[in-house]
């Protein structure tokens, strides 16, 4: 036996490439074999496994097996076309073929040398997709600026807020570091609060501004402004703002336009996470949402979000790579390899926390090649249009009502309060959507706004279609009705 | 068209499945056409791509051609025989048909509910393993400790450091950090360095041990009580040591006995980065270069470089598990789930710095079982042997020698200097690498110890058989010679 033999890796790959293409078939075929939420209890999986590796080789036959009857029922179907819940982190055919290929020529490309092909690709299709999201010129690798993948917005929110205190504190000298202040807002995504505290931001000097539904949850320019001259006043040093395009917890909207004239008013560093809902400003109808863009410092999506691209595959655009190189370069001299005198070539390596690096920029190449642009906006757009479909369903029923504007594929809602008894409502809300979820049928989940408690019902699986929407209305009305026949509601 | 279809991905796949099969058919086959380190020029591939993303479909066979004559001329081949840089990434059939599978089902386990098989298998396969390795009983998932796969060893240094440095500020007050100090020695691998400037260490409190080949470039423990007991002298506070079990450079060994005693006598986190050779830690004879891990806080492998799991693998356990989720945790109102009141589950985002996570468990497991673990470790054993044979060469050739003392895959050796000249010995070391690795026959790399120039031979890559270190003993003997002739040295 040997870790690689072509002849094996073709015969067992077939073997795989069945057992998932029958995945996705019986996920469609036969949903009631998949509760899309597992309905597992914690610990099952101890017992079905046993408590070492083993001496010697099983089958690839006895894998599957346990794959069936042990891992399947312990997974929630994120690919099911009754995934509602969280946003979506869509797979597609291409997305899958390019992890195939990626894991197959299972190259490391942290520097250029170590596989030119991997970094030439990264930056060439980065660029492709900033012309398809009409970014200013800057983010382009032209320029001073330029993409890189990140795994995930998380990763990509820590990296910039870290480049953005290096270079204030090069200025101000790190003794000052207690002094830095960062702004969000309370809607902001809890990997920024997280960075900040990774990169030694002092928690009370993390500004979350309040946000309520006069602005339908986007953060307003005035609690900006206001709390940097406040800060300001009291010796305090703000260097960066995190703005949302499209919340996690609501899809809400910042402002750009007048936020990013308030940073750079004050010099400070704008990041934009549009990690859901900047994948559709590749449709020009929803382009406008990052108006104002060019003010900012540095642009992120999540392209497994719903771009098809499979996991972590996370676009970065920074307007200054030198800031992200200086506060990320490493110079070990085992990794000193000298190319052409005349040409300067990215190494990754420094544009990120960790030195190796999958081949992300071939899922992204071959996404955008084997669907186009054009299916690619429209596949975004049946996503809305499913949306709007289940939000017409809300609003047509008198004990539902939709919670905010929705933007995208996103709709947030709940069983209406009666007699104006919010307490109880919220209760109602998180009895109907265990309800839901213990059926199997459909995933959904929830949020807070302003203290009342949302159903959130989000589009974005690579199966669903219109009669999914329909039927997990049918389910969730069901449950509604029952919750309300029992009398209490 | 529709981002998923079943029959597509079944139709796809296979071809996909045939056109990595036939590389690593080819790869072994006709070298000749796959240069280990690729050939190509900076910039190389921007002229032969179009400047944008196509509106329409193009069709996987238009793709695959292009990744036969764009892509692949410019990938450096990991994976072939001849591919001797570094240390290896290595893949294998099963750790390859892991991410297929990951990449299949495609789920996203950041909380136990969102996918429970993806915590649970996670948490049984790295008990497994520490089993394997022998780790101590408070690494398991059965105690305070347990294990979780990081991306990369740099991430996984990165948050045991930010785990030791909020434990510690919470003694001493976060307005302290300046006079937090680190432990390393300068063999230490870059991503400790980079951690730490992350999580605000003042670079000057950054303590690289100075270490020579009197102790094969370990760490001198009495360099380490010295450093700490002067630093305490002048009211510095220690609080991390980085040790390495197989550094970067030259697979030196940190004896961890006497380091580990030190730590645990000042109350210091002791970290065991041993990425590499960590690995080769599950075959009894070598478990011995881990003795001491009893003191240690936390343990770091790179299961995709020598244990064949394919990219980004990399399990790290801890002793205190709640100390990785005090400095990581999140709690957003989108992401609260009840389970039964009655079992506490394992959330793995508040182990990591993303939220977002792959199914990394999977191919870890696969690997096990379809291997075994008794062909695992002859895995290991052979790739030794093969240092072992490539090394004998080394020696039998006056011209040569080795540099330093092998424990494991990675040779160290140069050509000798002539007359005790060091700065031409360098140079001729640095044209010898440039002659061999212009060749694209094989693929070496170097690295420095104590101003010398070194060449690093490191066995790894799940093709290469002792033909394969034969030949790359011949060409190296050849451009030598070359050298030698040339009259200049």
């Amino acid at each position: 036996m040997k870790p690689m033999e072509s002849e094996v890796l073709r015969e067992q790959g077939h073997i795989m490439i069945d057992f998932i293409a029958d995945y996705y078939k019986n996920l469609d075929d036969f949903p009631q074999d998949f509760p899309v939420l597992s309905q597992v209890q914690p610990g099952y999986l101890r017992d079905m496994l046993p408590d070492s590796a083993p001496d010697h080789p099983e089958s690839l036959k006895e894998l599957l097996d346990d794959v069936s009857k042990k891992i399947i029922p312990g997974i929630t179907h994120w690919q099911s076309p009754s995934y509602f819940a969280y946003y979506a982190s869509s797979t597609s055919v291409a997305g899958f073929l390019g992890e195939m290929l990626n894991a197959g020529l299972s190259v490391v490309g942290f520097t250029w040398v170590t596989s030119p092909a991997a970094t030439e690709l990264e930056v060439i299709v980065l660029d492709w997709l900033a012309k398809l999201l009409q970014l200013p010129n800057h983010f382009l690798s032209t320029g001073n600026g330029g993409g890189v993948i990140q795994g995930t917005g998380c990763e990509a929110v820590l990296v910039v807020v870290l480049a953005a205190r290096d270079r204030i504190l090069k200025k101000v000298g790190k003794i000052s570091l207690h002094r830095l202040v960062v702004y969000a807002s309370d809607q902001t995504h809890s990997s920024f609060r997280k960075a900040c505290l990774i990169v030694g931001i002092h928690e009370e000097n993390i500004r979350l501004l309040k946000t309520d539904s006069s602005t339908n949850y986007g953060m307003p320019p005035e609690s900006l402004e206001h709390a940097i001259s406040s800060d300001l006043a009291k010796g305090f040093i703000p260097f960066f703002i995190c703005t949302t395009v499209g919340t996690t917890s609501s899809a809400a909207v910042d402002p750009l336009v007048p936020l990013g004239k308030i940073a750079k008013s004050y010099g400070i560093w704008m990041h934009v996470d549009a990690a859901y809902a900047g994948n559709a400003c590749i449709c020009p109808e929803y382009r406008k949402y990052i108006d104002g863009i060019e003010n900012a410092d540095s642009f992120n999506i999540n392209a497994h979000k719903w771009l098809f691209a499979n996991q972590t595959c996370s676009p970065l655009w920074v307007k200054d790579r030198f800031s992200l190189i200086d506060a990320l370069k490493t110079n070990p001299e085992y990794l000193e390899y000298k190319v052409s005198k005349r040409d300067e070539v990215i190494n990754y390596k420094d544009w990120q926390i960790s030195l190796s690096r999958r081949f992300r920029s071939l899922k992204l190449w071959m996404v955008l090649r084997l669907y186009g642009t054009e299916n690619l906006r429209n596949f975004i757009r049946d996503h809305v249009n499913l949306a709007k479909h289940f939000e017409d369903y809300v609003a047509q029923d008198p004990h539902f009502e939709v919670a905010t504007t929705r933007y995208f594929s996103l709709v947030c809602f709940r069983l209406a309060p009666v007699d104006g008894d919010e307490d109880k409502c919220n209760e109602r809300n998180r009895e109907l959507l265990a309800a839901v979820n213990s059926t199997g049928k459909i995933f959904i989940s929830h949020t807070a706004l302003s203290g009342r408690f949302i159903l959130r019902f989000a589009v974005g699986a690579p199966l669903t279609e219109e009669k999914h929407v329909t039927e997990a209305w049918h389910i969730i009305q069901k449950h509604a009705s029952k919750l309300i026949r029992n009398g209490n509601y």
